[in-house]
């Protein structure tokens, strides 16, 4: 047998990261990980069979990862491609003997087969988890070999989640594939659990699954390291002879007791690495390195929760895995930026809603320290059939069997909403529904006992898992935010571990008002009759105007309940980034769930200012708001003008001169205590906000308001302007004017934007300035442009307006 | 001189259908007409100039005629295609001396460019009218010649309409191309004039232009003989000497006067064929047939309209030119049933709003008795400046040279609702306009002295045109219906020659609520508290929902009071078939204006059958309503059903029983008196009428409803459903349920229809089950969908439901 190398099953990934600085000896070629996301054809199914697949030069040349919905999911048509597609790879084999060759998908949506050589390879059900196709029997070594996989999405009630879900279920090899070429004997998975943590000292169990598909016999014995976070040396081995002969061997140890370990917080994500290896005759003959942590966790009964033993307040955000311009299929430099800005808000925890993420995403939160409610995604739909049930029980399993090892995953979530509009008759009957969750839970709990089950709204199952999260949309589905702390004081006492999950609402960038909704739903009394009626509102989401200022109040609000709230546990608001949804055709930016704390590119909205006020560290001053700086209101009238910051104290100056100093009071609300009156003048306002740690000042932000006294008229068309931007790009920018050409402040409709000649338009992003339907915020819409040579005819219009032009000639 | 025949210039297409079965002698080739429609190769422009056009194979084959907004203008993306495009066909030219060779072209949108051989040979600026182009200079005989046409939509504020008018401006051949091949000397055009008419005589006056590009010199003379309908005798004769040196001539003549002439009515469009021959040495070397007719009429002052010495009421409609599937190039077939349509429907006028039209419109009205108002195409938009005024004042010209001779035009319209959003600053000044209306009204009478001027809202100048139409739209822009009669009676003392142009509403096909808004914009006392609210609505167009039977109402109260208002000269409605427009967006079928007495594709809608019922002659009887067969009620309550009809009486039976035979009586209302109270029984109920003239049935029309006691909840969701229809698709058919699966009758709410696998869906036909998205018509859309094999997911969702599933194996 040749000296191999080897890291684990789907974790391999990690190889080389994770592997780094690990001291290791006589590394060879014959284990090797190799990303093969480059050069593939991809082209779409019309009823192709193996056999008639269309010639080369019908199929686009792509890179992974892809997904066929990246722009038609938030076009402006309904609908988005939900049917079959194919790609096809030529992928050389090295001419080497003694190694088997498996093809790790990170995730394709939603089903999938491999053909290899034009042999059936093997497939998988099911998106969102990684799989494995041991390719050996169908490749030929030392020449090129053909890899056909078809990928469907197609709508099929059988696999969850339900298509009734608020998300699009994206198309696609939407991750990374990689090829693993392993010896014949192999560390398949390693699962390393931490039965017992404390501070003085933590016990460490590895599962170990080898793998041996030619049935040669072995015998050898494996070598387990425990190495610290940048350590050389092993702190502590231990070793356990094994012997083979079937095709494969399960086998279990107990490493010694580790004594005062560092363990692992999102202050402090301290990570081992332990490293595994097989071993015959004094040789290596394969190994795997895997990361993990020592924490441990409980909840007080109906209390708040506790992190190796301290009080720490859940301070979450959501996450959907896409973003503009991608649809699924992110890069990895984007997975990780999401997980780095949630951080950065000050965030210690995160629901992966409503599936399983990217490897890159545990990654981050393994590194960041973010604490992971990891989710199975039975969003929706009710319980299904038999085909349905066996697809989710493995699903599930796979889930659990793959991400065992992440230190920041605490929660395994067995759906949301599942009840909700079911797919199949009867589908959403309690008792039916309650026995499939409890089978779900004793999954989890069998396959992994050290972490707790957790499920969102479903009432009648909460007793059926470890932690619950009733739903509470206080201000937004229902009611209003100022109801939030008696709405938690009355969840209190009906669950015993009780995390809130998502709270929120939506928010259309740049869309203020000078009389928003206040917490008990009332606007004030109205200054000049705004265009919109928002008078006693019982449901704001349906009949709000998803104003920024609007949702930064009941973010602050919320902010403030958790954070005083002594007993609770903690929450998580929905969701981080805006993102597409085939849900809501008529959303201001349509198909677009505009709850996001930053827009679906990642571009923060005030609210984004409001957590990071209450959770960041790194001291900060934000005025608000950056994207409200065209107001009017009467002479003599003042307006209230709020700071988010997370100083101790911040000043405030209007037109150069202080307007006072004042201390942040968590408690105090708007903006904790940092409020002030300002009476703005005619025209240009200049504000200075300085923020001041131990009386130092450390941190500004400024803003120039443009201010009028004069109350516009009603609109009476668009007016187009463009101006260049700094990427190349031009942004053409409608403004809602009335019949003296002043821009309609409380203008809301929607613009609809055309352009004819050179160039285009960017579109189908889901953002703010890259949609060519969208509705205006405070007078005003823009979509930028990609200039082309020659003449350009760009029009805006709507329902009411009949049209503005604007001509560019380059 | 080799002996030709010829027939005149623009109006050549005439000439096989109005010259047959006139005696003619040695006709040969030399003078032919032909069309050359077919085979024509397009690209759209990307930049390009004459030389450096694409490759053959990135052309499209095509033939005429043609628009590259035939789908793109009513798909549910904003905007449509204005830009330039590229036609190009081989014409082989005869081997043939002595002839010239004139491209003609009935219309292409907006402006055109031809080349002949690369060489550049002609344009044209300006949509709606035909003209000419002489290629003789560029073509080579006896063999293939290269046309290359550069036609351009772009937005281009110099031509008129302006593009804020309620149509879209469809870029294109959009009509018929002919190749003309006639002598060196030869008849150009001839307008003919009826300066008196009465009963007893009539005389006739002949402007005749000849061409003589080549300015040979020709000595010859004009035979002149007048042709009844079918007679193959002339009436009457005339000659004329004639000498040619130059490059034409213009000639004028008086015929002999007619005794007697058969005057040309709608109820009895006479026509009179005058044939004009170019004679020389005895020889016939060119020859003209023009149709036209004798017919007089004026008003009296604030007071009826009168043709041929006789009151007539008009009684009309308008015409957008363009149809479901085609845009605006539309097949003569098309063309010709509209205005079969039209007449069948009893009207006797039709207004051309907003541009002059396909000539076989204007034969068609000729032919079957519709008195036209022909307008230029300046709508909305202002006044321009001078590049502007050029093109306008030449397009007057060209329509009122080439339209000349038609019996059915008494109206030249010099614009409609000209002053509205200048597209220039100070375009709707008054005084600049006023100017501007002067001119062209000062044109049209010097190029015609025999008919009348017009405009339509433009109260500045009312005074300088002949004939003039307010803005009157009761029960829907503004007011009720009730208050047409005062209306109009305040509008009769303003102006000397009143015609009403323009009035009605939009109704989405099968919307019908069982509480409409009466004529005094009030609903019924609610019974069960309906989903809109229509209470004490001001503008029905934006508060109202659009139904058919509220328009139903509309359009019976204005006919009776037109019918019965003896000063009234008469009006016209808008629209007769629904169009599409850039400018509605958000319509229950986005981009179309819903304003048709029958759909986009010619389907009669509810309100199609009221005009019948008061216009036209052959009997029928309707039962309103075809598409409302499900509906529901208190138990015990009646119903009001109308019947129209336009036989003497009706009687209703239900279930086989009879409820009483009625009179026709005009000045009832609703129906000229033909409604009877319906006690609905549960479940299906037979609705026979049967109509009696001189106390004989005539005609007969059944209905079933399925009547319901039970009152629906709120929508729930959809269901999907689909049929098999007798075209060989399927209709994919969406009903709102409540949760007990109840179709909720007043569910008005959008639909968005994807589909997904085999087949396609017929979409951007801008018809009630042709969009993809659409709105609800009482709780109820469909889609239609072309079949193919394999499976096939059809999905309906909205803003509220978040979608429902329907899946087709075949």
């Amino acid at each position: 047998m040749n000296k191999v190398f080897s890291v684990i099953g789907l974790l391999a990934i990690f190889f080389l990261l994770a592997g780094r600085g690990i001291p290791t000896r006589d590394r060879q070629e014959v284990r090797t990980v190799r990303n093969i996301n480059k050069d593939w054809l991809y082209v779409e199914d019309r009823g192709f069979d193996l056999k008639n697949l269309p010639q080369e030069g019908s199929w686009e040349k792509i890179d992974l990862p892809h997904s066929w919905n990246q722009w038609d999911a938030t076009d402006y048509l309904p609908g988005y491609r939900r049917d079959a597609s194919w790609y096809k790879k030529q992928l050389t084999i090295p001419r080497q003997s003694g190694v088997r060759h498996l093809l790790y998908f990170e995730g394709a949506n939603i089903s999938t087969r491999l053909y290899v050589n034009g042999q059936y390879a093997g497939e998988h059900i099911g998106g969102y988890v990684g799989f494995e196709i041991d390719i050996t029997p169908f490749v030929k070594k030392g020449k090129s070999n053909e890899l056909i996989v078809r990928v469907d999405n197609s709508y099929d009630p059988d696999i969850i989640p339900s298509q009734k879900s608020d998300f699009f279920i994206y198309g696609g090899i939407t991750r990374d594939v990689w090829l693993k070429t392993v010896p014949q004997t192999y560390i398949e998975r390693a699962h390393i659990s931490t039965p017992t943590v404390s501070k003085a000292s933590a016990t460490t169990q590895v599962k170990l699954w080898l793998a041996n598909p030619e049935q040669k016999s072995f015998e050898g014995n494996l070598r387990y390291e425990l190495f610290g976070a940048d350590s050389l040396r092993p702190i502590l081995s231990a070793e356990q002879a094994i012997q083979l002969k079937g095709s494969g061997l399960d086998t279990q140890i107990e490493l010694p007791q580790l004594e005062r370990p560092t363990l692992w917080s999102p202050d402090h994500p301290f990570l081992y690495r332990l490293r595994i290896r097989l071993e015959t005759n004094g040789r290596v003959v394969d190994e795997s390195v895997q990361r993990f942590g020592y924490r441990w966790f409980h909840f007080e009964k109906n209390g708040p929760f506790f992190l190796n033993g301290e009080r720490v307040k859940i301070r979450g955000t959501h996450r959907h895995e896409e973003h503009a311009g991608y649809g699924a299929a992110m890069p990895n430099r984007l997975h990780r930026q999401d997980i780095e800005m949630i951080k950065e808000m000050g965030a210690n925890f995160l629901r992966l809603g409503h599936y399983p993420q990217d490897p890159e995403v545990y990654k981050a939160c393994d590194e960041l320290g973010i604490i992971v409610w990891d989710e199975l995604p039975w969003c929706r739909g009710g319980r299904g059939g038999e085909a349905w049930e066996k697809n989710t029980t493995r699903l599930l399993r796979e889930q659990i069997t793959q991400n065992y090892n992440h230190p920041s995953i605490l929660f395994w979530s067995l759906g949301n909403e599942i009840y909700w509009l079911p797919d199949m008759e009867g589908g959403d009957e309690t008792g039916y529904l309650n026995e499939m969750v409890s089978r779900l839970n004793e999954i989890a709990h069998e396959l992994d006992p050290y972490r707790m089950t957790s499920i969102r709204k479903y009432y009648e199952g909460a007793h059926l898992v470890d932690v619950f999260s009733p739903s509470i949309w206080s201000g937004w589905y229902a009611g209003v935010y100022k109801n939030y702390q008696a709405t938690l004081e009355k969840q209190r006492p009906l669950y015993e571990r009780f995390l809130h999950m998502e709270y929120g609402g939506s928010s259309h960038v740049g869309r203020h008002t000078e009389v928003p909704i206040d917490g008990d739903g009332l606007v004030e009394e109205d200054e000049w009759a705004e265009e919109i009626n928002q008078v006693n509102v019982k449901n704001i989401a349906q009949s709000g105007d998803w104003t920024e200022n609007y949702i930064v109040d009941l973010f602050d609000w919320h902010l403030m309940v958790s954070e005083g709230t002594d007993w609770f546990a903690g929450n998580a608001q929905w969701a981080f980034k805006d993102f597409g949804t085939p849900l809501r055709p008529e959303n201001p930016i349509p198909f677009v769930n505009q709850k996001g704390l930053v827009d679906r590119s990642g571009k923060p909205k005030d609210a984004y200012y409001v957590f990071k006020s209450y959770w960041a560290k790194e001291p900060f001053v934000y005025i608000e708001s950056h994207s409200w700086t065209e107001r009017n209101g009467p002479r003599g009238k003042s307006k209230e003008l709020s700071v988010y910051s997370n100083c101790s104290s911040v000043e405030l100056f209007h037109n150069g001169k202080s307007l006072g100093q004042k201390e942040r009071q968590i408690g105090q609300f708007p903006a904790a205590g940092l409020h002030w009156d300002v009476q703005f003048t005619e025209g240009k306002n200049e504000l200075l906000a300085r923020g001041y740690v131990d009386g130092q000042p450390v941190s500004a932000d400024t803003l120039e308001v443009r201010y009028s006294f004069e109350k516009h008229g009603v609109a009476e068309n668009f007016r187009l302007s463009s101006r260049p931007l700094s990427n190349g790009r031009y942004l053409i920018e409608a403004i809602a004017v009335d019949a003296q050409g002043r821009r309609v402040l409380d203008y809301e409709g929607r613009v609809y934007f055309s352009e004819d000649g050179a160039g285009e338009f960017l579109i189908n992003y889901g953002t703010p300035s890259r949609s060519q339907v969208v509705e205006m915020a405070n007078g005003r819409a823009a979509i930028e442009w990609q200039p082309g040579p020659g003449r350009t005819t760009f029009e805006a219009r709507n329902q009411n307006f009949k049209g503005a032009y604007l001509v560019l000639e380059r």
